[in-house]
């Protein structure tokens, strides 16, 4: 609920990583009351359903005061159809206080799903693979994982994760598991070099990030494509794509692959091992502590039904290096890219799972986006760790900088923070760590908290570029 | 392909039609050459994507003319996907001389399907039912006709058709069809009042045209929802709805129901035999030629596989009376209301399928919009039989005035205009007709002809009011 | 007044042209009722003030019935703001039945001016020129021609016209005036040359048509620039831009450049005499008439009070040196070079002036966009008469073909077409004219019938490329 | 310069206030590289013209690099253009690297001015009038302010501010003036009564907040108005408008009523004396410093030079009555009724006039919105002194809480917040100040202070009601 057009502005960058995530998400926003709109009054909110454009699905202001009930319900059923997104209806301020008739609440429309032949055809393509694989992307829900470890331990097929995923899709110490896509041309085009069929499952055929090269999947590779939204299937660079919920089709693949007519494509003669961490850079004497090392001493520590929120786009590899999402673990990050998603999001989901600990990874430049969301925290009392890798600045707009040929561009440090004060004005307990040893201790205190922490790590500069 | 703006501004009417009608349609405009858009030259289209808004699913001038063939392959596949619609690419002018990489040709995306478990449900419902009732819509395809025709006939159910539906989509000649839903609530509810359960097949739950009352289904009857448009299934004012193509649940429906489990509900005793039309209202002597007598005759004549589409708006329910669209024939009419449309759609229908004999009833009124396209159907030979049923004037407004209290709106009639000689301007054969007999015997030598024909049908008033 | 999308989608070629021409247009659209309106009714207009965007001022459909009045008075006062130009309104149907405060009527706001000490400025730059030229756009009104004539003959400047003027701006029979510049940078160079002060007033800093070079003035020449549109103002390519009343301003100018102090620029010592039209090509034997020859009869013919209409852009060079528009005439185009505006335009004005005579000027293929519009002409009895240049098909088109090296581009021929049984067809009486005595003739029985006239005048190809 | 769509969309919320605030505002926008635009690339800003939508007077992006630096420059004419706001340019990225013409710079556009003949005419009434009022508002620029003095003392006016005006326009310690009117019916019809004539200057007619009633002007009371924003002439609910720049119009007006015709109005026999504060509300034993008792301290203090800006709406009033903006002073408040612009405003202001006083006067809760600003406070030293009025809480959200009959809304509290860390944390001096004395105190070290300083000074609640 926001405030006619001040609040939603304020808001609409979240707006857009709501779409982005492909969030099932209600806004209302305020509007003045109708008997002065054709006056620009104060407060007012000029073409209320352009603002948000064209990052909802659908928006309204409807036309009569007693039809609010009727649209609120309405935008309910529609943020929730595949793919899931924000829906924004605007409420002069008097039309609260009119009578309406009451709206039947009705169950959600069901999710449409894969035809069975299509299913069945793709299953036997799978099934006569030499070496395929599985990416897998945000589309495949967190109950939908089983059924991507089945599907892929049917198939002995590597899975990768679709670049720039915005949820950890398959458990990351599974022995299949094959690792990260990266959002470039020629990254793509290596990793899935090995393929002869590749499946993508729920993601984009794909997301990229930089421009390198025109061509992202070789010629010899079968591209196949299963997706519930009508643009990525249209905008697939390549390959057959279907139509249908991702889930369902990963459980009913695993049944028709193991019914597969014929001989089905012998196993690898040796399992795959789990992944092992890559071993930590060498610390050198008086080095502040490594990102690397950072990441490991949380990846140690994190409970095993921990959710993970991220914000540190400076230390994305070295996270999916020595911090792996495990079975029974979460995993979130903003699919926009935008600043200042994960604290508020750390919080929301620590308020709507009070069980489960949930720990947020941020940057020291990302932190200062909504540090107010540190505040909720402290009233509400939420079991939220909050890791603030600290570098002194926006390491990702650097990294950015080198590429382009501006080393130097101005701006992108932050000294003169002090995040542990921010913490306590907003009445979160927080401490400085400038060691591993530290970080291990904290950590500890800190997931056995019944409160919110603050950790300000002080790390060193990332290892190697992020792409 | 239109120019600029200019021309899009031309079609959008018709634009707006086909987004009603789920026309896959695919909108190139010309754009100034790329050079000159920083200065508003002559025949730019100013912000040009925002012009066909709201009424296409996508629009995109492309960044760079290399990405032009992309974005036209991109916006085939996206006007086919369910709900089919308008798309649009503007294209500036000096794009077209620069090199592009070819963009491969690409199977559309698979429709997705409702899942099995939800059908099967829904299979136990219809058959568990008293006097079931299908209503179809639009949504089902000619192809899916033959499947609506059986799972009618496995549940012994009545056939409605959706209020406004805007293709024929279910033989009226068959025993078990049982007429038009009419627009209005009032009417709705007493004609879903018999059935204890009502299955809404590829059709919005409902599309009204008057306000009369806010009651449409009876509180006894349970309403549940089979569509391919997420919008139509979020809208759907009461009900259960399932997400999903309309034909294929037919088709699935069909064989569940005859599986369902246990004794089926037991069918009618009496088979229901196919409606007769009304008997004509009795002719006055020296009356004009009653529209009823007027489209009993073209019913009398039609061919088999004839394609009928209509754009006489006063004269519908005379229609649906007097000429019912058989198993083998087309039907199609503009969803949107709008009028200009069914005689250019005409010469279309009858440039793509030269084989079949198309008519096109339209009104005097609605015949003048796009009176061109008799150029089109004269210089291309099209076998099209454009019957105008000419009673002078815009007589759905005049009634539209009565129900209003506008008794004497100025402007609907249409005194002084010679069809024949605007067809004849045009290269079209003409006659002027004022009797049955007369009608028949055009209608037959036409019907034989290898080119277009006029046929200016002198009728009487409409016989009461639309609803 | 339009009905919902259907209606408003026919219209918008014609509203592009309307916010080109800067018409002071209000636009009210019929919106389906406001109970129905949350469930996508029959005749809705969705997203209604969205549709007409972007061309127009304002788009508005009331919160309130009772706010309607008020959103219609605001409508008229800003459409007639400079620039003025179309603005929409929005109004569900049940809307008018409902009661609403009287809304007062209050005077359109003052347009602003140019400061004074601007223009003084301005005036002391132009008497000090050595030869001076104006450059006069559409924002000369009628009522300013006056005023433009005293300023050119006090600074003893030539007279040009800005490209694609859409009135006529200066009488072309005066001995200032020198001619129109081309929407080409590499003409508008050469014709800017001898001068080396040029005000444009009341036209953009210029409207090109084609991209012909980059360098549109002058390095030697100084650019002034008066305009009463700020987007004219901030997108002029070079030279100082003054806003405000370009009539007052050319009144203003005059009687500063009569003050100017110290000696003014001596005039030419010869007056320059008024253009006569070039000869006419020769006509071969047996050729036919030539588009040349028949403007030079339509000039001679021509009532001196005529207002002439032209939609016939392959003749425009012709008409520009065969058919000056003289003191007491006027001249209209549409400035968005969008066909089908002429004739209905040619209507309306015969029907706001009916003493005087309209002549409109269009092409065969010009003249079917609108042919309708015939019918309003008969049926209201206007003094119209319509010029068809018949050349049998688009020739722009063929033109412009030539130019981009597609000369054989299809859909550009009009045969099998029979103007005057069109004509008959609405009531409207035409005759076929292929010799110049013959259309001297009927022009002069055209101009003294009091009802519409077609003359289909048969006529060769046009002499040269448009530029 | 914000970052595609995520900072722009973060930044909506200030761009709707500098929208309203008519700030000249440039908005550069990075955009992905064109070559990844036609695939939904991550960062990547979908129909990025349409998002800032509709609160920007132009948007684009431009159809080739070349074109960036044209498309720039035409924004930063655009954006000072009368009315000033913001425009909108979206960059892909790799346009930076690629060659472009040199774009000359130009000279703003002039401002249009009112007709001579209408000033003379509105002289005329105004020196005519019995008891006149100026009302004057936002478009009344810093420069203008000796205008509005010197025509109000030539006629002997009382000057009164218009509703929610966004700058000081009068001097508050001048005897002439009158006071603020308030954005409600019945307060302005009651302001306005003993009036015959008021001129409302630079400011709508009028912004209102509250419903209360639809007669705002009283039937005797003639009103004139002159402004230069299109939609506030078009838009004024009664009395004649008339466009141009008001400053200038103001400084005519003044010549011009020193030279009207005939004897002017008697002058008032006794001049007004400057209106002092009212009495403070007596302190009770042990309660907190009075909100009005604080503002009076900083009255006391300010510098003859300060800039103060303001966000601390519950205390709008006692503002008015006990901090007058003298005549040396500026002050600003954001129109838009937006939180979260008054602190960064400030620092902003204080970067580009650092020789001044700058005050940013904020409610607690309004300084949550973008605490941040300290931080650039702190690292560019700025002399800005911040004091927030700290009641605990949303209070003017209370106060309209109890107006629509919702005493006890949740989430207007904001306990356990402490300012002076959140200021330490970002490097601001800051103290807490609970007595009249301490303010003092710590006002006069801090408006010696060369760096910015943060008061945090609890007050108690605000007396009375809003409106």
């Amino acid at each position: 609920m926001v405030h006619s057009a001040g609040g939603l502005g304020h808001g609409l960058g979240s707006l857009y990583t709501a779409e982005r995530n492909r969030t099932p998400l209600v806004v209302l926003a305020g509007q003045q009351t109708r008997a002065l709109l054709t006056g620009e009054p104060y407060l007012m909110a000029r073409r209320a359903t352009e603002f948000p454009q064209p990052y909802v699905k659908f928006a309204v202001e409807p036309a009569r005061p007693e039809d609010v009930p009727l649209a609120i319900a309405q935008a309910f059923r529609m943020a929730r159809q595949a793919p899931a997104g924000p829906v924004f209806v605007s409420i002069p301020e008097d039309d609260w206080d009119r009578p309406a008739p009451p709206v039947p609440l009705q169950a959600d429309p069901s999710h449409a799903v894969v035809p069975e032949e299509s299913l069945r055809r793709l299953a036997g393509v799978l099934t006569g693979a030499r070496h395929p694989a599985l990416v897998l992307g945000s589309g495949v829900s967190e109950a939908a994982r089983a059924h991507a470890v089945a599907l892929a331990e049917a198939l002995d097929a590597d899975v990768l994760v679709a670049p720039l995923t915005a949820r950890a899709v398959f458990p990351e110490d599974h022995c299949l598991f094959a690792g990260f896509l990266q959002p470039a041309a020629d990254r793509l085009h290596k990793a899935l070099s090995p393929h002869d069929v590749v499946a993508v499952i729920g993601a984009p055929v794909f997301t990229l990030h930089v421009d390198a090269g025109s061509t992202l999947v070789p010629e010899a590779t079968r591209l196949v494509h299963i997706t519930d939204s009508p643009g990525d299937a249209a905008g697939a660079i390549t390959g057959e794509s279907l139509l249908g919920d991702p889930g369902d089709a990963l459980k009913r693949l695993t049944d028709l692959c193991a019914l597969a007519i014929g001989e089905p494509r012998p196993k690898r003669p040796k399992r795959p091992q789990p992944r092992t961490p890559p071993a930590l850079p060498m610390a050198e004497n008086g080095a502040p502590l490594s990102p690397e090392a950072a990441l490991a001493v949380v990846a140690a520590r994190l409970p095993d039904d921990a959710v993970v929120l991220e914000e540190a786009p400076t230390h994305r590899n070295a996270m999916h290096a020595h911090l792996p999402i495990r079975a029974g673990q979460r995993f979130h990050v903003a699919a926009s890219g935008s600043l200042g998603w994960a604290m508020p999001a750390a919080v929301g989901m620590a308020l709507a799972e009070p069980e489960r600990t949930v720990v947020c990874l941020v940057g020291d430049g990302s932190s200062l986006y909504s540090i107010q969301s540190l505040w909720t925290a402290a009233q509400r009392g939420t079991r939220t760790v909050f890791v603030v890798l600290n570098n002194g600045g926006y390491s990702a707009m650097k990294a950015f900088g080198r590429r382009l040929g501006v080393p130097e561009a101005p701006g992108l440090d932050l000294p003169g923070i002090d995040l542990t004060a921010l913490a306590a004005g907003f009445g979160v307990t927080a401490r400085r760590v400038t060691t591993g040893d530290d970080l291990d201790t904290e950590l500890a205190r800190a997931f056995n908290a019944d409160r919110p922490v603050l950790l300000d790590v002080t790390v060193g500069p990332a290892a190697g570029e992020l792409y």
